[in-house]
């Protein structure tokens, strides 16, 4: 069927509907499927949770009991990995599990941002950075689309806390909202255009998401001409009918007829028109026949293979974040202390929605053992329960004899589950009690100790300093036992980094004092400073910086070239960075762009992440790269202009391989292509106006007069920095206050007629 | 004249005068005097600047020329006293000097908070806190009342920054204007009685203060009960008749005409009731009138004496910040290197309105020289230049050789008058890099180095390390000099604590991110975080914390006892402090009283300054005080109330010598007499209504029928932390749409009515 086939497909379907069958097909059949309507041949079609693994309910069973899937590593983990490639395999990988279990649309990528650590679901979530998370969810949605299956993004928007996610009002200036809330979503609803976008349960700004007018229409389809149909999280629709108005075509799951008998009294009443639902029902229908026509019957998949992909995948996600000595690689052989119940016990996934009944499960205790070779004696003791925070003085006793009889000791430690799941938020940052003491104890008696976290998010890490390795794998999936493992021992090299920033403390979140906000309202005072664009501002030092990672070989920036520097902004900036391998193994460095704009009129963080690159160097290897930086890559949104903006100036152009770490730096100019608008009143600054070229001579005549006539002038000499401010922040009207009756309310308004003739637009 | 003759008097004065007398009451003769009606015999009365001493306009001289007068410290110094009966004296001192000089209110005193450490202005404000800062203005205020001349509390409100303040709209939400911005005024204003309140130039939440309906008539009037005249700052009138609607009822300087014709216009054209001008008129007339009675001819006052309390005042307005190995106080006779230009042009009072023609002026050199005595050598070196910031190298090493040459160096350094004025703020917190580098340099060769600091605002000290004694003195009045010897000898024992926190650098500062602001907009997104308060919850070390500062002796905290360990809201707390003096010097310790909420429904701060005292103790001498805490120590602004709430729990009562040395604590339960209101709606959550003990019996059996029949069970089994969350945070809609229709829109308004019905007010 082509696209004029489709098109005529659906008219007439539409013509044949009845106002109830249209209003059916706006809300699910059950949990998880759309309407059919058998009598015109309209197939249902079948959702399932995502976004790293299926979770397609079993047929009978509970809404938790799932068929096996393959659980990539989450969100938070695939992050660091800074691979579109690797995206964009997983989402394959998972549109052919969504072929083979007849699932057409998979519910994500989730790109909410990391607004605080505490977040109870940010191991979904990408990262703190809307630029890194927008390219990941791209990736991601390429791949699985590309095996005829739909995609979700979500949750959308300003979803960044679980507490009261279904009344909680986020309150977010709409600037912020633009460069930070929606950018997340942005690139990957316009270049990727997924088939669908998942609304969130929370109010924006005093409104539901679900009947959000802004967020639906003006931004989603008119801003970044999304085609798709919009699907309620699940049940997150309030009214049904305001929501239908609003661009919320699908509400999921079933309302069990209600939302659907008030659409169809809406209509009759005349207080809906009829289009509005036929458009929903259009965006719908268009979906659904797209999935018709890219069903795969019979489609199966490769489980080993795509378990070896987890593996992969993981091995390219883990961050390695500390290594003193070059503890790391560990050697083959000897004896090897592996504590920490979450060796034989992973800790991989989280909570909720997302949870995947995984295919397989390598264990690391197991791997470990296979990786160290015949020769090494692999030690083993649990350190505490997983079932509580409590200290157990036995399995302290235990672990360090057991690290003190051994070469090197590996700790695992991180999360239980039960910290992090959809649905509710962490209270702190804190690691449990026994999971920080084991680690202690450990490092008590074995200065060879590295440690291996499992968590969705950052911890406070006050053991730090007393251990010389560390590995951050977030929740990697099915087959982190067997990544940790090649990491472990140098079958691979770390390359990841991290894609959120690590605080010392969760006090010096920017959003601490404001989370999960007070009764059902959440305010995002900290504004665009958000993860690493506040601890620079603040000049707060991190326990690990966003972007920040080690290699087993290092790397040096050796150069870095642009193809102009002045340019408009309408106009491209190729930016090219020339990375060296100065190791002695071969290894991936992820390249790092930064831009900051030198001076600005508005308030701005001190450097935003505008490209990046992830390359592979041998030993001695150079390689460039180009990064294309456009007009966004520089511009603000400038609410008053509702648009993108660059006000003319110089920007620094920074690379490097971590947020705190610029190697390179080179400024450019870029000229501005927007014109100021004039506009003049009586309350507007003489400082102001002298600035203005077109503006300044006009003003000036009567300036001069007044300052004489009005004593300013022996104040000037008297006291010229007083009475010089005094002036430049002074109004138009004070002319006429100060001038004691000289200038009159008439002449001031023959000025300002002047004024704003005065070259304006 | 008693109050009814008065009363009678201004009816029949606004009786008699034309619509045109009335309007030009409402504006100045000129820059300083309200207008007089001579054919009926009101007099015209003359304010001038203030806060700190006097600055009267010389007679034909400039707009900066003005007759001699004391200049006490300024109101950053005073604060530092933390001294109510100081205040008060230097208040009455300055009473009489504008009787002398037919002054009728003096222009103070300025109360604003001090949001940024860079406001050119705080050097006339008094605190980060406003509990200290409106006590204080209360005992000035108290003072110069009580020698029949008025005062004029300023800037109302929100004026926390000199940049574009006659454009710029400050935002702030309610709760933190109620909490901060407004309570530094709100003791003054109530308990003091101001004849006049002077209203600021910038706007609140889009309004001019001038126009503020809700500051000038609500918040000031209505529940403040305010009943003297508002003026306006110099210059801050926008629009005349919208003003004297919102209650500002003088506008000065003169307006020369303009402003009363449109006030006649009005009138005349119904637009403004003639009621609305002859209140205004009114209040104007009883100040005037009340200024006129207490009026004290040919009153002089004693030069000498007030020079004298100025000494005092300084004095006891320095803080000590660093005093290693007993560095000080000096002994007498050996070599003492005084350095730096200030030592002989010392800074002691802030540029703009508030400037000073001071009637003497101690030089620090001279009153060291006099204070070392005759065995000692005073050597001098400028080592910077007063009128640049370069650095010079030849003084550098001058004052190198002279500090070397001496048993100890006494470097005069801190901000020069230009960094500090009203009209503008600072840019950065830095010091001049001729005063950091002599500090250096000073430090170099002579490890025996005490700073003495002169400025009006907190500074960076990158040098701190290097030196042994550090003396605070803000700008501390043309007594300063002598003030200083005092405390470097010992004369006098330091006892002053810093009124607010020195950070380690800027972007520390709370309102670092959004100060300025942007344009003519500045959003104080900290809220409520100001100061200490900041510090406090974000876990970030300052530099020196709010209320710290040392003495030559030491003090204990002995005993904390509260009279009652439970109490309604509307009762009263006495909390009695005993401290003792373990040193071997008469000292004065300055008590500090916080109370921190242990658990809040709202966003509070960590502790908050509810009480201090001031006590002088022999060494070996123990004193005991009692401070009384009532509602408003317990209490945060409930916006829904529009009313100071507290809610039932426990608090926990802090005393100590700093807001970050808490040396005894007390735990009270506080019961609340207000009634929560209940009002459940669609979008109530589960969780909220099964924690009302009332509604929750209500909800249950409807909750249980649904959990069988919407497969929840199956889900509490399988991921209950997940299945419960979901649930408590499910809108009471959720059981509709969940249900799959088992739940009706009408059973659940059928519940709603139980719900809103079961024991609510």
């Amino acid at each position: 069927m082509d696209e004029q086939q489709l098109e005529e497909q659906i008219r007439s379907w539409i013509a044949a509907m009845t106002l109830e069958e249209k209003a059916g097909l706006c809300s699910g059949l059950d949990f998880w499927r759309t309407k059919p309507v058998e009598r015109l041949g309209i197939p249902s079609i079948l959702m399932t949770d995502g976004p790293h693994g299926l979770r397609k309910q079993r047929e009978g069973g509970g809404l938790m009991d799932s068929v096996p899937a393959t659980c990539f590593p989450s969100g938070a983990a695939l992050a660091c990995s800074w691979d579109r490639e690797l995206l964009q395999e997983v989402g394959k990988a998972i549109g052919e599990e969504c072929q083979a279990e007849g699932v057409s649309i998979l519910l994500g990528p989730a790109v909410n941002i990391k607004r605080s650590p505490l977040c109870g679901r940010n191991f979904e979530y990408f990262s703190e950075d809307p630029l890194l998370a927008s390219e990941l969810a791209l990736s991601h949605i390429r791949g699985v689309q590309s095996q005829g299956v739909g995609t979700s993004i979500k949750h959308f928007a300003a979803n960044n806390q679980e507490h009261r996610r279904l009344s909680v009002d986020a309150v977010v200036d709409e600037r912020t909202l633009r460069e930070i809330y929606l950018a997340s979503f942005e690139t990957a609803v316009r270049h990727g255009q997924p088939w669908t976008v998942m609304c969130a349960y929370n109010r924006v700004n005093g409104t539901y998401c679900a009947e959000n007018v802004f967020l639906l229409r003006r931004v989603l389809r008119e801003d970044w001409g999304f085609t798709g149909f919009v699907v309620s999280d699940w049940g997150a629709v309030d009214e049904r009918v305001p929501a239908l108005e609003a661009g919320l075509d699908l509400e999921m799951p079933g309302n069990g007829g209600v939302g659907d008998r008030k659409i169809v009294a809406a209509v009759q009443a005349g207080k809906l028109p009829e289009s509005v639902l036929n458009e929903a029902v259009a965006r719908i229908l268009r979906v659904v026949l797209r999935a018709v026509a890219n069903r795969k019957e019979g489609a199966t998949y490769d489980v080993a293979v795509h378990h070896q992909l987890a593996r992969r995948a993981a091995r390219e996600s883990m961050v390695l974040l500390k290594n003193e000595g070059d503890i790391l690689p560990l050697r083959r052989g000897g004896t090897i202390a592996v504590i920490g119940a979450f060796a034989r016990s992973p800790r991989y996934q989280g909570g909720g929605s997302s949870h995947v009944h995984p295919t397989r499960l390598d264990i690391p205790y197991e791997e470990i053992v296979k990786a160290a070779g015949p020769d090494a004696r692999v030690l083993y003791a649990p350190g505490y329960s997983l079932d509580a925070d409590d200290v157990d003085p036995a399995l302290l006793d235990e672990a360090r004899a057991v690290a003190a009889a051994a070469d090197v000791a590996v700790v695992f430690a991180g999360l239980p589950e039960r910290y992090e799941s959809e649905g509710y938020d962490r209270p702190h940052m804190r690691m449990p009690e026994n999971h920080v003491r084991l680690i202690e104890a450990v490092a008590e008696v074995q200065p060879r100790t590295v440690v291996v976290l499992a968590n969705g998010a950052p911890v406070e890490m006050p053991w730090l300093d007393r251990v010389r390795g560390l590995i951050e794998c977030y929740l990697g999936g099915q087959a982190m036992g067997g990544a940790i493992a090649d990491i472990l021992f140098g079958v691979a090299n770390p390359c990841g980094k991290l894609a959120e920033t690590f605080p010392v403390r969760l006090s010096h979140n920017p959003s601490y004092l404001n989370f999960p906000g007070e009764g059902d309202r959440v305010e995002y005072r900290e504004g665009l400073f958000v993860g690493y664009r506040y601890y620079d501002a603040k000049g707060i030092e991190p326990l690990f910086p966003f972007g920040y990672g080690l290699s087993y070989t290092t790397f040096a920036y050796v150069s870095m070239t642009v193809d102009k520097t002045s340019l408009r902004d309408d106009d491209t900036l190729h930016v090219t960075v020339t990375v060296k391998n100065t190791g002695s193994r071969t290894g991936k460095e992820i390249i790092q762009l930064y831009v900051r704009d030198v001076v600005s009129s508005v308030i701005r963080p001190e450097k935003e992440l505008k490209g990046f690159a992830k390359v592979e160097l041998a030993p001695g290897e150079e390689k460039s790269v180009t990064l294309v930086l456009d007009k966004r890559a520089f511009a603000y949104w400038d609410v008053a202009r509702q648009d993108w903006m660059v006000e003319s100036g110089e920007f620094d152009i920074l690379v490097g391989p971590s947020s705190r770490d610029i190697a390179l730096a080179q400024r450019v100019y870029v000229e501005s292509t927007a014109r100021r608008r004039k506009s003049y009143t009586r309350n507007s600054l003489v400082g102001d106006v002298l600035a203005d070229p077109d503006a300044a001579p006009v003003f000036r005549e009567v300036f001069e007069a007044f300052t004489t006539r009005s004593g300013m002038a022996d104040m000037l000499r008297d006291a010229p920095e007083f009475a010089e401010a005094l002036f430049r922040y002074t109004p138009l009207r004070g002319l006429v206050a100060f001038s004691q009756g000289a200038f009159s309310d008439e002449q001031l308004e023959g000025l300002l007629e002047r004024l704003n003739g005065s070259g304006a637009e």
